[in-house]
């Protein structure tokens, strides 16, 4: 029942330590950021490579989300007082932190707890009781090993701003709650028919003491939130639902769990559904939509698994709760994205503090205020999965490192190579890349012996190598070498875009191609 | 000479509020948000369409950028006092501003001033000469009509935060500066070769007292930032000026301004660079690409200038300063976009601060630190001007309201229509739409007479029409309607995906299909 198996275990430390510096040096991601200031740990930037991949994951969850009439929204980052004090955020969203009586510095004290007594289980103690923990074990500070106060403070996660001269406001810790509360201006833009779903992708702010982890915990990230929004009488009437009934699901239910075995139950959601693992067909439907959507980004179906919060972990406001996880190499089984029936909760508060009456009117003409269905996760998860998973080094005597990432998450979807720098192949060579730039994401390479070359294409995952030859010119014709088979086949200048078009689509195999031998 | 001429008459301001009208109930633009809470001026809410529209600019500033070989980065948006100390922006950006001794209202000294004599240049007064100037032509209060404080203050115009228990920090105010810290991690990814170009898209904070002109003056935007790295000595030795120097482009020199000239030069870019209103092939290559980057968004070309600034307004580490200016209906000529020649000024002032020799390696191994070139706008104004420039109202009497934008940037590709809800062609009507889907951004509509939803496709901007009607459920075809010339066409179910496609690339006109009568 362990979700975070092995991952203290020296190999996947290693893999760890080799994985960051493989997406250092390889421009994915640098950081802490600012580097050259010394860095703040929780910041990151996404060099070249990593922001193409962003935007590749940020394309499948636009285009997912749309074609399940999901529409996008953008609202502010920045919003006052009241907006969190509505939510809830600014009561109840911190971490419990214990100062050093010496060196001042500041730790979470659940955290060092665990670290020094792994099997303790701080869920549920209040400051005090973390407080005397610490006292009666006699923890001491880590930096400096004084001792640490006697009292355990809440520290708010939320970044405090000022708008104009003095409106206290916060970085918003997630993007639902801004999606909430234009309620009203949706029900007028789809003319008064419910159900509708928004979703907003867009920076959110945790800030946290000593965040770890390295991308897993960022201060900054990119939150992508959808919100299905349904009368609470027509969550069992939800079309979408029939077409994928019979689609199945990794499940690990609640019960399984609390019986401490680890099996995966694999049936379909028709199946979950009548065995009660959701509670409606609007709530399955919504767990298989975030499912399909991992998959949809590359992630492989054997690293998925869907977990069902256990009775003592749900948020008090939600009435199911679903996580996806995803098995990563550097970290064990993960935490990536939240499913809740978060139920009229978030839309009763700020109708209550907003004074506003946050209701639709049903088909029976009464005055109602929907439930409201979430499909939470951070942009950056995934994106490091997929770091993670297809990071692919080879023994060192074979000296070839490859990020084996699926063909259509590619950052960089063809390289194109003059063989050599004279007789005009590098004329030819920039003609071919300005035309594949038409439509794909490509660069240009003439440094290097062209093994070399290759070699910098893989580690970059990009799928295609074009080369440009002695026979080009005369031909106009090149090589087209596949990253994962290493096969190289010769075709038609003219018909490149549409072949690697094809290829990316799987509408072509390679093997139809034209093969020579490598 | 006026840049703003005819933005106070009644016809601009009528005009101004009908088109915010129209962006608000149509669903393009909501705010100022959060709008059940009051909402804060500078705050507002990219609603669907409008979302669907701003994802499209940043497409097009992606596919520009990206075929101009500038690689995309992303860099949090909260950084630490010490950048901003270094960047100048903690000393020097802020507004001088005074309050009301009574109301305790605070307004821009500048605005004020020039709103009561519009014919002062505020431009030079400091602090004390603003408040001087307020005191003896006793301008009051516009509030409350009260006495106005001796006192101009300076108001910075970042938002401040914390991170961590006690790191001052701020939401930043441009992406430009973040976007230079990590030159030396550029330096090593592109190879130690320069020039390289990077540039970011997204959020930056602008903490103004009381902004107005709508969504040209936000507190929270989205800014676009290019940013070219090239060494002083190849500003002249640079490849894409080639390219593109015999394209023309529309300019109002310094020269004409300061003799109070309307007259816009329309010369090649290599004219107008031996004409030495450029100072160097590579600033002249990245005025031409910005103002390229506007007509590419869709932005049409008689409705663009390129304006220099004159030497009393260039910033002091800009070397060569061109903007483009779009004609508004609204608001008349405005500023939407920079060009800067920053020199060296920002690496060297962040390798001062860091301690970092932010230097790369010349041809001739000389170490040395580059200049950057920089193209930087916010992304709201395009789009606004997009709504503005296409907004279309008929008369009355003819009941109608068009989007007219050019169909490459219309939010929804296509509306899919049946004719009526019977006889299976709501349900061929949804597998066409399913099908469009897979390559568009679509709707599905049902409701309402035919011509209503014509009307309602209309406004949305949406270029075609689909129509499921008796004969489509065993011909298998349908009408297609073009919003412009409201023609309409029988074709093909099959080729409807195919079609569409190459009617929005223009590789194909409505007038080729089979034109059915009106």
């Amino acid at each position: 029942m362990d979700t975070k198996k092995d991952t203290n275990s020296k190999t996947s430390e290693e893999f760890r330590k080799e994985l960051i510096a493989f997406v250092q040096q390889k421009g994915f991601v640098w950081g802490p950021s600012p580097e050259i200031y010394g860095g703040i740990s929780g910041f990151y930037t996404y060099a070249p490579l990593g922001k193409l991949l962003k935007n590749n994951i940020e394309h499948v969850i636009k285009r997912v989300f749309q074609k399940n009439n999901f529409w996008e929204v953008e609202c502010p980052t920045v919003m006052q007082k009241e907006v969190w004090e509505a939510s809830g955020h600014l009561g109840g969203f911190s971490d419990p932190i214990i100062a050093c009586t010496k060196c001042k510095a500041t730790f979470r004290a659940d955290n060092l707890i665990e670290e020094f007594f792994p099997d303790t289980n701080t869920g549920n103690m209040d400051e005090k009781a973390l407080a005397d923990f610490i006292s009666k074990n006699n923890i001491k500070c880590p930096s400096c090993k004084s001792t640490l106060a006697d009292e355990v403070k809440r520290h708010n996660l939320m970044m405090k701003t000022t708008i104009g001269l003095d409106i206290e406001a916060y970085n918003r810790p997630e993007t639902a709650t801004t999606t909430y509360l234009p309620f009203l201006r949706y029900v007028d833009f789809f003319r008064k028919k419910l159900p509708f779903g928004v979703f907003q992708i867009g920076k959110a702010y945790r800030n946290e003491i000593s965040p770890r982890q390295y991308m897993l915990r960022m201060r900054e990230f990119t939150q992508a939130e959808a919100q299905l929004m349904i009368f609470k009488d027509d969550k069992n009437n939800y079309d979408s639902f029939e077409l994928i009934k019979n689609e199945k699901m990794p499940l690990w239910t609640a019960k399984t769990q609390e019986d401490e075995k680890s099996d995966i139950t694999k049936i379909t959601v028709e199946q979950a559904f009548n065995k009660g693992h959701f509670k409606n067909k609007a709530y399955a439907s919504s767990v298989y939509l975030a499912y399909n959507l991992f998959r949809e980004m590359g992630i492989p179906s054997e690293k998925i698994r869907m977990r069902q919060h256990m009775s003592d972990e749900k948020a008090f406001y939600a009435d199911d709760a679903w996580d996806v996880e995803i098995e990563l190499n550097s970290f064990g089984w993960t935490e990536v994205c939240g499913v809740h029936d978060r139920t009229d909760y978030d839309l009763t508060q700020h109708g209550k503090h907003s004074g506003k009456d946050l209701v639709a009117q049903t088909p029976d003409n009464k005055k109602e205020i929907p439930h409201v269905i979430e499909i939470a996760f951070g942009v950056d998860r995934p994106l490091f999965a997929l770091l993670d998973i297809f990071y692919d080094k080879k023994e060192k005597d074979q000296g070839k490192t490859m990020f084996k990432v699926p063909y259509h998450m590619a950052p960089i979807k063809a390289a194109v190579y003059p063989l050599m720098k004279k007789e005009g192949m590098p004329q030819l060579a920039k003609e071919v890349y300005d035309n594949l730039s038409e439509d794909f994401v490509c660069v240009y390479d003439e440094s290097g012996a062209i093994g070399r070359r290759y070699l910098r294409s893989a580690e970059q995952g990009t799928p295609f190598s074009i080369t440009i030859d002695f026979d080009s010119i005369t031909n106009k014709d090149c090589t087209i070498r596949d990253r994962d088979s290493e096969k190289q086949a010769r075709i038609k200048i003219s018909e490149l875009n549409s072949t690697i078009k094809n290829l990316l689509k799987n509408k072509l195999s390679f093997d139809d191609l034209n093969i020579i031998e490598k």
